[in-house]
């Protein structure tokens, strides 16, 4: 198991009541976890900025009817070989595909790869996630 | 096929020829579909905003050894029976796994689905895109 | 002064001095007050969100040329009056300006009022931001 | 006055129709001027990205009974000395202050600044705008 260590932090008591009544609506048990997310989620954009190797997932929707799309995206992918960890493929209806790729690498690696898809055309729409490895986030 | 229409804008010829230096950077082979790519987010954003029936995908980061997070994460998704569309799972190492939720639903209902499933202890980050269904933004 | 309470909080060791070392670089002198400002960030979107009374700023950067745009930009204030509280202007260059409308009221007039603005044609770009009153987040 | 330039750009009807509605409700006049701001938005976007120069405007709310802040927050300014083109100051209550600061410079230099005052104790909140200087996007 993670190391847990325990530390103090001063707030003022109108502010501790306030974020208590917020976290317990969004559905949290207890203060430590929703400040572990808080933590957590600072630390995430702060590797992000500085470009350290964070997990992406890039959701797309677009036209499969579109000529030569599928063949693109396949192969923009493949050329970014090593970072695409999966994809997964939905079908919404009989023209439209909801895609999400999962891949691993710099940050700014994955922008440059999001933004090569979006500018196809066909693809409809797409936004970019990107997170954390897990490692040190314990 | 889509019924294609033409539509003329006027522009100051320095924000045009700035705007197509951008564009060419980042990929897109000509000023139609990047044009087209803003509108769809645009009205995108506004689908949301309206808490319209949107295609969500959740990307979260866990570690699988927490006790009972897995059978909290599938029955809570189970419970929103009807708006869970796949589920995708990457072992990033040997504690932590990335899963990618995809959903269809109001995107207040996803956000909210999606600010559960964060506050669960052993949930380390989560970042939820709401996009189109793809219908009318062909 | 305010009423100070401490809470402890447990987390795992790699996050926290990971945690203390990103918040050092971003200039906090101590632990306290960075988790302090997650927390507020966290209560100031919640208002937002619960459309609760926050402080707005609206930032524009505008072509003073136009005909007619400052008295457009003054009137549709002055018709939301009780809301803004100030107004800054700086001359740019000899044609552009920037404006900043300070603001108080429901986060969706904010949001409205300010929709309204950036459609002025001669307004090329604004920003708002929503931020809280102050009192409860002492 | 500016140099306009007309372009065609080819869309699907029905996202027309949809994106005519929605500017219509955000009150926009004509789709010329709505295509323009996302245009210009676009253009803002790729400067902050690039670090050029830009305008900013710190929103930040402040305890002005805290010990220092005042002084400290007026000497950061002055260090950075040829950024700040002007701040306004609003009380609004006993203890609140809103102050926007706006400035001049490099996207990550507005960046490190605004970090930098974020972290003093007594800041409760703040957010920073990058902006367009405005020319070049006439």
């Amino acid at each position: 198991m993670a190391d847990l260590v325990r530390t103090g932090i001063s707030l003022e008591r109108q502010l501790l009541e306030r974020f208590d009544r917020v976290i317990r609506k969004k559905g949290y048990k207890n203060r430590s976890e929703a400040i572990r997310d808080l933590v957590r989620d600072y630390a995430v954009a702060e590797d992000v900025e500085e470009n350290r190797t964070v997990v992406g997932t890039l959701t797309m929707v677009y036209d499969h009817h579109r000529p030569n799309l599928s063949e693109r995206l396949i192969q923009v992918q493949h050329h970014a070989r090593g970072k695409v960890l999966a994809t997964t493929h939905v079908h919404l209806d009989h023209r439209n595909c909801l895609e999400v790729v999962i891949m691993k690498g710099p940050s700014s690696e994955m922008k440059h790869l999001a933004g090569q898809i979006l500018s196809f055309r066909g693809v409809k729409h797409g936004k970019l996630v990107l997170t954390t490895q897990g490692r040190g986030l314990t």
